[in-house]
């Protein structure tokens, strides 16, 4: 772990939170933080792609740190993309300003599926555990470092669909029509991410969140046929750092994720109550959200209000503040460190 | 009511599910169920525009009648769209093939929201009213017809947006930015609904069901401010049939929406599984739906085992089998087919 020799960290608030420890007041960071509500984001934006961006160590470090530069919060997040572990298993995918991400060559045949496999993953995407070395030694030990990873059912959504959808129908519909070659992905997903988020760790990240945005679109049963069980084998296999899942709109397994999964935090939209969450979790883990991220549009003194009542309804306790999905381009720099800095003001 | 002289109703089973009375089997309709996935309807699209088929009583009413005639249903709904209304308040709608919906002035000053009022919808619309007699007749008792109109919620998202969206950001920046000037779209908005659905029902709908598809977008606070208020009044001032009132994602309100709402049946989207329904509905509400409509793509005997399976869990009396959102375009009739004949089999 420490053959980096990485910089003590200063401000370890995330960790305690994350680790159940008691904390002065709850930690905060936005999911996205580092993105295009920031004008220095947007310049670095015009001068290199999105991969350039996620696959040049330096700049992935610089756009990394930019939102802690600018906004002080309690963790930074690597600056990267959940379609990077795709790439590396050979689908093309471009990113598209104004439309997403596209791919050129999605799963549509039974054939494509099966010749899906998990080999190297951190070697094709050692550009990742490199920027993630950068960030651990240029941040200093100002805050902890998060690496991520999509969850294999959203990463599947993206490799069938090929583009970003409302409803994913040509991606749910393999999954019906073809279980097994829909099996033999996930589970090559599954395999690639656990070898993915050990890489990250090894490289220097701190704690890891899991991203499956796409989970709300499955039934219960569908969520516990098709995505559970890759949760599980993640959260099983990846050690070291403490792992934050976020399972988007799956609001009805919160209780089998808290109980069964042994994740140290669960991540919250904002269509859960936070009473309802801390009814329906376990005593020891964490949660972590949910702001809607369209209340950082109202005015400053709202904002203000909405976080502290939000707050006072989570509690101080296991708790990390956080919106409830990434932060939208348009907020105003000045509403998020509204956000931010009225966590950090909470008593 | 009587005024038009319709045809005696022979199947009366859907009628009967919503009033809560007993049973033999559950009754069965599909949303969307009059569209894309039915051949006799894409001739028709071949040559008339959206509105056309939606503004011609005689080619609505045909189109109605179509899936009653390839898959006999237990219930028939009007074609037409949700954003009717929005026309009648002078929003400028057009349908583009592959996009769908588009706004030529959508809401986006205060001056915009101020200027939308509420006048003679039942006059502008009578085409849809128009609609409603002709289809009534010609149905000749077969099966009832269901009216329908968008929640003010789900329309506001659309007159602000200007487009269909993921998130609808625009539009709920828009509700946080400028409360008053949207609680003015949204109070005309639900008199304009009132005054709609009261007139389809004049015309003769027998029932008729409130579409707010994007509630789940919504926190449950923001759910009780911006889209509660309007369903309640709504659901106060809609006299005559049963109402049905589908609040997509809002898994959160089913307690409230079933005790204070007065409704008859409460739609459910599949990430709401019978059980939870059930513990967290009133006893005297009528439940409407749930498949994946997704799950219409799986291989016939799977579509039978599923469809069967959500009958037992729901159970046969205050039920109505249905989708948990609009059937899809490439689903094959067939498939559709399977679907309604499996609850029509049901014992």
């Amino acid at each position: 772990m420490s053959k980096h020799n990485f910089p003590p960290l200063k401000n370890d608030l995330f960790l305690r939170a994350l680790k159940g420890e008691s904390v002065e007041r709850p930690p905060v960071w936005m999911m996205r933080q580092a993105g295009r509500y920031l004008p220095q984001y947007m310049k670095l934006r015009e001068k290199y792609t999105f991969f350039e961006r996620v696959e040049t160590p330096e700049l992935a470090c610089e756009i990394t740190i930019q939102p802690i530069d600018e906004l002080e919060p309690d963790a930074a997040i690597i600056f990267s993309d959940i379609l990077t572990v795709p790439q590396a298993l050979n689908i093309d995918v471009q990113m598209i300003p104004g439309k997403g991400p596209v791919m050129g060559n999605p799963i549509r045949k039974v054939d494509d599926a099966f010749s899906i496999f998990a080999e190297d993953i951190p070697g094709k995407l050692s550009h990742v555990m490199d920027a993630i070395t950068l960030t651990r030694h240029e941040l200093n030990g100002r805050v902890p470092l998060i690496g991520f990873a999509g969850a294999p059912w959203t990463l599947f959504c993206y490799m069938v669909q090929g583009e970003g959808s409302k409803n994913f129908d040509l991606a749910k519909s393999f999954l019906y029509q073809h279980p097994e070659a829909s099996r033999h992905v996930l589970k090559e997903l599954t395999k690639a991410t656990i070898d993915y988020l050990n890489a990250q760790i090894e490289a220097g990240a701190q704690a890891v969140q899991v991203f499956d945005s796409w989970a709300g679109l499955l039934s219960p049963d569908d969520f516990n046929e098709w995505a559970l069980p890759s949760l599980m084998e993640i959260t099983a296999n990846v050690k070291g750092v403490p792992m934050i899942l976020f399972a988007k709109g799956a609001w009805y397994a919160l209780e089998r994720l808290s109980y069964k999964s042994g994740v140290a935090a669960l991540g919250l939209d904002w269509t859960i109550s936070p009473e309802y969450a801390r009814t329906h979790t376990a005593d020891h883990v964490t949660l972590q959200g949910n702001f809607d991220p369209s209340h950082l549009l109202a005015p400053i003194p709202e904002i203000k209000l909405k976080t502290k009542r939000m707050i006072d309804r989570f509690g101080t306790q296991r708790y990390i503040a956080n919106l409830g999905h990434g932060i939208l381009p348009h907020v105003p720099v000045d509403h998020a460190r509204a956000f931010v800095d009225t966590v950090k003001g909470y008593s």
